[in-house]
């Protein structure tokens, strides 16, 4: 009996195998609930980002809708004062033609953020509410799928179970087979034990047909016995061979199963999610990338037009626009009274020796005048260089703001402190307006000289070219018109050359 | 008198002159006009600017909040399902991935948007207001140069009107100085024909000294009309010289206005002015360039986690976030019944013809089946092929959506066209579902032959191996334990190898 209580009882493997049995039942239902979950997670993130893209397409397009509200209310402006400066068109001044480019970015801003509803509402959502779809439908169909594997797996198990059932009848009946045979082997040693002692002490001869007809019995039984042994113990061994043989199959299946079933078992459930996923995203992406690169195009051409803001170009425009106004009038004409046929500077004596004199003074003060005047230049140049300087600082760079390593609290009072602090800006302007007044005094102190520059010049001039042709006309013939007539330099305006 | 009416009388001179002087006064007024009606023009471009900056920079704080609550109101949602699934943060599915970082572009979108707001309303409206105050500054002392400038033009055509009047005024008495010389010429050559006469006809001596004194007086007269002409000769002279030099004094003087000091009174007007605004507008496109590039970014990690979309790697997380689910179970062990110490197939004869025979028709039939479906695998690998190339094909490209060349209506419609028309998303999905439908009739064939293999397949090499074992163990002796522990392969779970 000691022995035996090492032996698993049939009751107790069959409970260890209904046991596993269960385990692997319940890892089929959970693999499912895990499909199931997963499936469930993907739904929610579908819908959310669904929501969400509902929800963003509203904000681009309240945000298009604003700024075509603002581009609209001064595009009409400017368009209603067009009508009254419909000439003004062809003098399109550089700071103005920036203000048009804005607006135009504006609206290009609120198309294209129009557009970005448009693809979020008919395109990102379309493809998310599908993939939703596929996601429904594919967990249906694996889940067919799975179920089938998982009636083919039970299937191979109860075949495991039906066959070690089988062995187990056929051990047993080939043990209580060994054991009759043994029963019968003893008997039979018994007798002939017994026949031993009797030969030594007994009468043989009256015993003799009685023991050989019971050795007979004893040896047929034994025959049988074996006989019977022998089938139950080749049925035994079949039984055994086909357990091991199911055991071996069943064990491959379970490991075909949870190796490679299942992991293609959620293939089919993911068949196509992330690629899809993918496209919905970069379809997103395509369109924010999109709205970037129209959006750079536009800055780009206002950029070009900030390059040619360009004060000489729109002075001359308005000087054109105002033709009339800016063109230089008339020179003041020699009007000679009363027929005086004179109508040049006489140097001939008695006047010949003043204007001379009067020539070398005139000489000698405008070489000091110009160089007194040239250092006011001077001046005047290195002025407007400082405030040349001042004007096209390049403080317009605000990238700091925009770094995101920082706090939006840190980045927004960086942006106000480095670029406009009301310090900074004070003295900045304070400075400049300084130089400013500096500049317009040396201004007009330049203008002033060099006016009496121009009138001594003109003097000047006129008194060398006299007293050289004073000088040719002693030994030639005086011209009667040498102030004759014509306008100044430059003029614009069509003007008759000699007056009436 | 007919040959003095070709001479302008001095009245015509005068009026001639103040009429020109009256046009250039005109003129100069003028100027000021339009150096004002611009000023004026560019304080209303300033408004605009500034009102627009004002208004797009709520427009652009909107949008910023209307984004902040959007990401807030998913981020919240995940905060608050997190804190159920803790342990689930380290398991990040990659689909989650891109959900979270497009949430966390849409903050950072709201915070540059946010950003543009506070540069439009503290450094671009500033910067524009500090330009008007420039303006208005500099068109008033620009202005007082002008005025100055024309106070000196009318202080040289002043002058120039003195100095004609003179000349005039000379001439004219140099005319009348001539004319009574002329007289006394006249008065001269009459005595003298006179006295010719009467020496022929009359006494001689009676007259003479009535004549002589009469002669003198008219030489006497001669002479003093000679020398009062000549002076006023000089002295008309000198004041045509005068005169002439002072023209061109005052012609160089207007010259010099209207060609250098009316372009340099603009330039005093202008001072400053493109170059301020040309920083403005910079400010303005630095802050537009920087919010595109940090969005850039952003976007360049969504389009990197996009890319990294893995639905294989996304499925080890699973199975190894479900361990227990997917862990493969412990293999069914052979239990040996009521102490049976033969535990492997046997092999030896009366069986062993049969497991031969057994094992020649596994074989070969297990060679028909693998080919069979080594054929269905075939089919079905070109079948996830063809489900492949539909599934990611490129069809999210939607820059046509932002060609701006076309007009708004007409890109809208391309965008519902070209990418997700409904007659083109039905064919699609139709088309895709099928192949779907192919595949997985295929994949249930596949599985269903696969299975049976490995069953088969199982038996086969345990008879194989036992066979060989059987014709070793026939020359050799029995290992007790060949089926004996351990579970599949990939097993994650730590279990004991040998069961108790």
């Amino acid at each position: 009996m000691s022995s035996q209580t090492k032996f698993k009882k049939d009751k107790e493997i069959i409970a260890e195998y209904e046991a596993q049995i269960k385990e692997i039942r319940t890892q089929l239902v959970e693999q499912f609930k895990c499909l199931e979950q997963q499936s469930e997670s993907r739904l929610q993130l579908l819908q959310d980002l669904q929501e969400f893209f509902r929800r963003k397409a509203e904000i681009e397009l309240e945000y298009s809708r604003s700024l075509e509200k603002l581009a609209e209310r001064f595009s009409s402006k400017i368009r209603s004062s067009r009508e009254h400066q419909f000439k003004k068109d062809q003098y399109l001044l550089s700071p103005v033609n920036c203000w048009y480019l804005v607006l135009h970015q504006t609206r290009r801003e609120s198309r294209d953020h129009a557009t970005l509803n448009d693809i979020f509402m008919n395109n990102v959502i379309v493809r998310l509410s599908q993939i939703s779809e596929d996601v429904i439908r594919l967990f249906k169909k694996s889940k067919e799928i799975g179920l089938q594997m998982h009636e083919e797996l039970l299937k191979v198990t109860n075949e495991l179970y039906t066959v070690m059932k089988t062995y187990h009848m056929y051990h047993a009946e080939s043990i209580s087979a060994e054991s009759k045979l043994k029963e019968a082997e003893k008997q039979e040693e018994k007798q002939f034990n017994k026949s031993g002692d009797l030969s030594m002490n007994l009468l043989r001869h009256e015993d003799r047909p009685q023991r050989r007809s019971s050795v007979k019995k004893i040896e047929k039984m034994k025959e049988k016995r074996q006989a019977k042994y022998s089938e139950n113990k080749l049925k035994c061994t079949k039984a055994r061979n086909d357990y091991l043989l199911n055991l071996a199959a069943t064990n491959a299946a379970i490991s075909k199963y949870y190796i490679h079933d299942v992991s293609d078992l959620i293939d089919c459930c993911d068949l196509g999610f992330h690629a899809s996923l993918a496209r919905t995203f970069r379809t997103y992406l395509s369109a924010e990338y999109n709205l970037e690169t129209s959006r750079h195009e536009g800055l780009d051409v206002i950029e070009n037009a900030v390059d040619n803001l360009d004060s000489r170009s729109d002075k001359h425009t308005v000087m054109d626009m105002c033709n009339q106004v800016f063109c230089p009038p008339l020179k003041f004409e020699f009007q000679p009274h009363m027929g005086d046929e004179v109508c040049q500077v006489s140097a001939q004596q008695p006047v010949q020796t003043e204007l001379l004199m009067r020539y070398h003074q005139l000489q000698s003060r405008l070489a000091t005048l110009k160089i007194e005047n040239e250092e006011v230049r001077k001046t005047l140049d290195a002025t407007m260089q400082t405030l040349q300087d001042m004007l096209t600082v390049e403080d317009f760079d605000v990238s700091d703001a925009f770094q995101h390593s920082r706090s939006t609290e840190s980045v927004k009072s960086a942006a106000s402190e480095t670029y406009m602090s009301k310090i900074n800006i004070a003295k900045r302007r304070a400075n400049q307006q300084e130089t400013e007044m500096f500049y317009f005094t040396k201004f007009k102190e330049y203008v002033n000289g060099s006016n009496l520059i121009t009138k001594l010049q003109a003097k000047h001039d006129l008194l060398k070219q006299t007293l050289g042709e004073g000088e040719r006309a002693e030994c030639g013939t005086t011209r009667s018109f040498t102030c004759g007539s014509g306008g100044f330099q430059h003029r614009t305006l069509n003007v008759s050359d000699a007056p009436g």
